[in-house]
Formats: structure tokens, sequence, C-alpha cells
């Protein structure tokens, strides 16, 4: 379905039917940084139309982390708040079916409620199962990694500071001492 | 349909089904203060369960505003995460039919994103159409104002700094001034 233009005259928009104005879904990009985004320095926008599928006007689908690797699969990211004056952002994570979040631990916290789908997610040594508006927080320094193993997309937003301590994977030793727990072995993915 | 327990076994997590415990709908209730809720001193709730409805496991449903008033209709929140490290909340705000909020303005900074139905905000002097997955950005010293007016209810979460102004209400004077803009004389409530 075609949405209107973002940003209207306020004439226009309390009385107008909404123009026909279809945005282009754009692949993953690796512009905009870890959290970082070129967009920081512009004035917000005020109303950001959201498409089918998961989209936004106007607004890149970017690579879920910039330095690529093989610890996660099928994931992609979009900025929805980028943070100015609040302090946290809000973007929004999307996993397809058979797809992974890096398994990963750092100090900042995130803030999470599913937007799309189910799947599930380890949080410390526990597997919790995650369906629609289900809301999960990851507390500091607490090994988590999301999974979209339930035949279907996983998609959650996820609130975090904007300024946070970058992730760190799991050493040889750490992932071996993890994986003495069944449910952890048995669930992560590196 | 009946959900499980919030907290699993890591083992029960990863291998057994859901147990059935559905949890009661409550009432609105004046309990939690403007933000500042008295869970704020509990460890946070890893994981929250959405019921249907729109609703979360064990989770109250509040007053919009504890100091009631004429000036908002048909709307209650809820407190999804407390912002417990983050310096951010985020809310649920749910608007029945014909129902809105406050015409208002503050110094802090509201990021929304759409989550049930559609509607109207008035941002400044501009009025938004609102659908599912919209994402609205309320700058500092804004007057919005959020309406359920398109025969559905308006859901919408709320980013927000835990520490915040309160907000205010127009004088008459200023509300006058805000009138001579046709588009808002029609669109607010007061």
């Amino acid at each position: 379905m075609g949405k209107a233009n973002a940003t209207m005259s306020s004439a226009a928009a309390a009385t107008a039917p909404a123009a026909q104005a279809p945005a282009a879904t754009p692949a993953p990009t690796a512009a905009h940084g870890h959290g970082h985004a070129a967009g920081e320095q512009q004035p917000p926008r005020i109303h950001i139309r959201a498409q089918d599928g998961y989209r936004w006007d106007e607004l890149p689908v970017l690579v879920y982390k910039e330095d690529g690797g093989t610890h996660f699969k099928s994931i992609t990211r979009q900025l929805l708040c980028p943070g100015q004056g609040l302090g946290c952002e809000l973007r929004y994570f999307e996993i397809e079916p058979g797809g992974h979040s890096t398994l990963e631990v750092h100090q900042h916290i995130h803030s999470v409620i599913i937007l799309r789908g189910r799947g599930q997610c380890l949080v410390g040594e526990t597997v919790y199962d995650l369906a629609l508006h289900d809301v999960i927080y990851i507390p500091t320094a607490t090994w988590h990694q999301f999974r979209a193993n339930q035949g279907e997309h996983l998609g959650f937003l996820c609130m975090v500071n904007h300024d946070r301590d970058r992730p760190t994977r799991p050493t040889e030793a750490v992932e071996a001492r993890l994986r003495q727990n069944p449910a952890v072995d048995g669930f992560i993915r590196t």
C-alpha cells in the first residue's frame, strides 16, 4: 500500500486524503555506523510513515553489524529513533527464519519488544520463547542471543543508550563454560 | 490465549511447552506515579509476556494522569520498561475510539511508534494521520495531542526520559492563539 509523504502542510494534513507516494524498499546498506548515524546531525523527522513489510518511508535498511562475520545470520537493522535529546535510540531488528543475532555481552542494557513473528532468545543461561509484543530486558554484562527458530521472521524494537560500549563475543574458554549448561549448548550459534 | 509464566528454568525453557497461566486483566489503577514507578526500585523483569488485548502479564493498567481532569478522555498507560540503567522509559498508551490525550507542552522529548489501530496527532501546528507502526517525534517545547478519531483504538509506545519536566496545558490566551490556525482549531480538544 502506498503511503503519503511524511511532511504535510497543516491545512492539507487536517483535511486532505493522503497522496500516493510509494517508497522503494532499499536493500541493506552499510551506511550509518554502530548506532551513531550520520543522520544524528540532522533535524529529526517528525513523522515517519510505516510501509507494508516492516519498512519505513525513506529509512534505510542497514546491515546488522558493519564488520560482518559469521557469528550472525540473516538479520537487518533500521534506526527508527536516532535518540536526539533523549540519550536513547530505538532500532528495529529483523531476523529471517533460521537466522540469529550475535551471541554477545556488553555493559549497556537493552529493552526489547517483539514487533513481528516469534522466536527465542537467550538471556544469561535461560532461553525464553518470544511472541508478539513480549517485552525482554537484557541486563548489563549478560550473554544474550536472539534466534528466529520458529519458522517465522522475528522482528523487534530495541531501546538502547546512544553512547554505549562495544559488544564482546565469547572466547573459546568462555564458550566452553557457557556450553556446560545443556540448555545453552543446544541453543547458541557461534 | 493463556501464556506461560515469565520466569522459567533454563532447562524447562529450552525444552518444555509453555505452561498455561492466564493472567487477569486489571482495571486501570492510580498506582505508580508520573513515570516514577515504585517498581523502579525492584530488579527489572527479564521477560514480560504479552497477553491478548494489548495487556502484559502482571503489568498494571494505569490511569493516564494521576491528577485526573477533563482535558483527556478514555486513555490508559502501561509502563513496559521502567528505564533502569537506560535513563529512558518505554510506556504503552491506549486511547479508546473517540478519546484523546491532553493537549500539552513540555521541555522533554517523545519518540512514539504506533502499536495498534489508527488516529491522528497534532505536533506543533500540523495534524498527522497515524497508522500501524508509524513513528512520531515530538520535539522539545512543542504542543501536541493524540486522538483516536478514526473509529478505532489508537495504541502507541512512547519513549521518554525518566527524569523530565511536568507538562503544561494552554492558558486561555495560548489556546486562543493556537486556534487562530483553522487546522489546529478543528482538531484540538481541551
